[in-house]
């Protein structure tokens, strides 16, 4: 379920750069219909211009199913296509607010800007939650990530699901503690 | 339900433009994850360098949800997040092969590249389908359509739910026959 018929509108949070929109969803008979992103109305509402060249689809079965935490090389505008995510964000950028974090639900209704450098990750609240995101740059397998662990005890995540009763990979249980974290340098952001 | 792990690539179709991707779907103990859109791999396939500005979702609640025929004066890229879809299309454009007609189902792992002036129509295959685009030009409540009747005799579209008996919005079913179709012309495409 989402709500319907909010204005579009943008909420920022404490870790800067890190934005929130409410987004209009249109519902009738059918179901409902969404602008998930529209560069004019959104630019004009602050969201960075950002040029997507990827827009990847994780489908996750479970409720629960959590992955994370991953600061990438590129900035990411996310959003869900069905389900609801609980969201946590942590800032891996070096500087003042390096180890911030921001948590938030997200339906249909909502999406998220997500700056390179800030740690991005989601637990699922439903089954068959489609993720989905566009990021400006292209993956490779070489890219040059900062992972922190989901379980991490200086970031404090509450998790709506314990993280030892949910479907994680093997990668994302092998990251290391904040304090074993090299911050993103500015260079590489 | 989705195949895994088929290489990317594309086929074409009898309308000149229209084509069809197959996408690589990494599945695993979480669900599955795929590049839903990359433009280098693509464009290096022959996929239009299309140049997004807005990224569309469709939630349909019941399967046989029939959505259509809109022929739009831009580009899309059309893909499911989940569910699967029967999609028709017919071409509207002033020439040769006006009133062609090319069918196919699509799921995850698929996509779909629709050129301006081709009717886009679709059937839920499933409940809860998902329907994404991304298109190169801003819609706005005024711009000008070519339509399409779904039940058109001309094109004849062997839907796999007969239309009585599915949910189709009322503007859909007031759409015209091909006869009264008023070709896309070059200008506008
Ligand atoms: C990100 C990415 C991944 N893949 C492949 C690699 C694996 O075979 C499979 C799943 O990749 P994972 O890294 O295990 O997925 P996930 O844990 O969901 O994390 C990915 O999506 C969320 C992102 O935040 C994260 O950076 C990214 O690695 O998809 C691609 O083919 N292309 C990609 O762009
Ligand atoms: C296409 C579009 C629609 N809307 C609004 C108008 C309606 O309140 C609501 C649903 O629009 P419909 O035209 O009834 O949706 P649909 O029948 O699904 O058709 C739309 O999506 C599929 C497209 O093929 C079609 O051109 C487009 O009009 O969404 C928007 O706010 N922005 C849009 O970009």
């Amino acid at each position: 379920m989402t709500e319907y018929a909010k204005p579009l509108s943008v909420t920022e949070t404490p870790i800067p750069g890190l934005v929130v929109f409410d987004l209009p969803v249109h519902g009738d008979a059918r179901g409902w219909f969404k602008e998930n992103w529209q560069r004019e109305k959104m630019t004009a509402l602050g969201l960075p211009d950002f040029g997507p060249v990827q827009n990847n689809i994780s489908f996750n079965d479970a409720a629960g199913t959590t992955r994370g935490i991953h600061a990438e090389p590129w900035d990411k505008w996310v959003s869900v296509a069905t389900g609801r995510i609980f969201g946590a964000w942590v800032d891996l950028r070096e500087g003042e607010t390096f180890g911030a974090v921001y948590t938030t639900e997200l339906d249909p209704s909502k999406a998220i800007f997500v700056p390179r450098g800030v740690g991005n990750s989601y637990q699922t609240l439903d089954e068959n939650t489609a993720y989905t995101y566009l990021v400006n740059d292209h993956w490779s397998p070489t890219a040059s990530y900062t992972f922190l662990n989901l379980a991490d005890e200086t970031a404090a995540i509450t998790w709506p699901i314990p993280l030892d009763q949910v479907e994680i990979s093997d990668k994302d249980k092998a990251h290391p503690r904040l304090q074993d974290v090299t911050p993103m340098p500015p260079a590489k952001i």
